[in-house]
């Protein structure tokens, strides 16, 4: 039997992206908020965004902000995609409901780790040309020097499925040859895909024996929204609690996103999917 | 001065492809077609085609052939995508202007080569699972054999103008492993991005001792054009007459295409370039 908590208020947090990188975080979302009701829109009918410029990443998440206020009742949404998160502040929304990036929260657990105030970033080219990440750990700590690179090819390999093996070492080897790890003492993977292939990230890490610490975004927002929501939303670890519920949404019919979703989340075989027609959230 | 050509019909020729795959089909047609007027469509807001559904697909060509039609009064559209190419068939337009899609041509050109009739596809995965390839190839003979093998990572690493090095070679090995050479003899290159990097598949071929001709349909498209326009298209080789126009048009604004362009064309710096708004196209 449930056990009924106070204040707590069962409208589901929205989630989005434009495809697989979103459900790293609300895998995190879902482990720290079990209680709470989740619908992830994967605007895959236009991904990836990290390759698009800040003007029409702007248009799509205002679009798919609007549609889940409009149409799915959100008492709050997370941008689950950093190339979203970094427009987020020239944005323009219809409705006041709380909006949580990935941005902050990976910058803020990054100043918090870090020694030398040396920290690496690795991105999208969207995310990186923002500078949203060099200007949030300046804001905590104006002697911070951010080490920004692009690693546009990461996406695509987990897309694929692709997060170890030989191709995956070719290509961060790659971005490990364009990164300046000399007193460089935390690495944040700034794309909410990177966190699939944060074994093969380690590995490399071991092989060049540098010590370096990697930062998930997606654990330092979980702390954020509870923090935000702690009045009305459910304790971590309320195992006695009723579990709560997922609805899927695709803007494009995409049988590789479910195929790789299972495969992480073999639990939401049964969850509710939903293909939404792109003209409603245009 | 310029030579007067008699039933010269001056509108450009529309070709659209969602990014940079297309330019290689156009840089094809400028070369057969130099008097010709050229208008590019890079739908570069929602890049890539190939991993999206065939009914998304299928509007987007819609909608950038009607604006092609509407806006710019071409006279034939060209769609050098091969994702693109596979819903033709599929849709409605409001015009009669005539469309050449690149299956045909590359499939014919594979079937005029081919001795064994054994042919290999490497295609986006929204191109292998449409099936155009075989289809088209079964209608010119029965008895030919079509391997088709999804190649998604090939488009990113072209995108990144990657072309050559370790990183190539890792990917064009995985799908070397993947594709039966055994009696093979002809490998059609079923993506508008793989031209740009034929040199290192050829290289792959050359070292792992295969015989196998390599088919780019832009070639046998230009044919495909020059006979359906043999009396109003300047002939080729006509280098006293005027060398025709070409503008470039994107619904996003994307630098790192326009770099990626001038790096395979710097003779396009003084092209008309030009940021055309999704809204028109929707």
């Amino acid at each position: 039997m449930s056990l009924e908590i106070k204040n707590f208020d069962p409208r589901p947090i929205g989630v989005f992206d434009s495809g697989v990188g979103g459900l790293s975080v609300l895998n995190q979302l879902i482990n720290h908020f079990p209680e709470e009701n989740f619908v992830y829109l994967g605007d895959t009918a236009r991904l990836p965004y990290g390759s698009k410029s800040p003007l029409t990443i702007q248009k799509y998440v205002t679009q798919n902000i609007n549609y889940l206020v409009r149409h799915q009742q959100i008492k709050a949404v997370v941008v689950a995609c950093n190339s979203a998160s970094t427009v987020l502040s020239q944005i323009q929304l219809a409705s006041d409901l709380p909006v949580f990036g990935v941005i902050k929260p990976g910058a803020r657990a990054a100043f918090q780790i870090s020694k030398t105030k040396k920290i690496g970033l690795w991105a999208t080219r969207a995310t990186v040309k923002q500078e949203s990440y060099p200007k949030a750990l300046k804001d905590l700590d104006s002697t911070i020097t951010c080490i920004s690179v692009p690693c546009p090819l990461l996406v695509p390999l987990v897309e694929e499925g692709l997060w170890q093996g030989d191709i995956v070492d070719a290509v961060l080897n790659h971005y490990f040859n364009q990164t300046d790890f000399n007193n460089l003492d935390t690495l944040i993977l700034g794309c909410t895909h990177y966190p699939f292939i944060k074994s093969s990230i380690e590995k490399v890490i071991h092989k060049k024996n540098l010590k370096v610490n990697i930062i998930d975004s997606a654990l330092a927002l979980a702390e954020d929204l509870s923090q935000a929501f702690k009045n009305n939303l459910v304790q971590k670890n309320s195992s006695a609690l009723k579990k709560g519920s997922l609805s899927l949404l695709l803007t494009d019919e995409a049988s590789h996103f479910m195929e790789l979703a299972l495969k992480t989340f073999p639990s939401w075989e049964n969850s509710k999917f939903q293909l939404i027609d792109l003209n409603q959230i245009v």
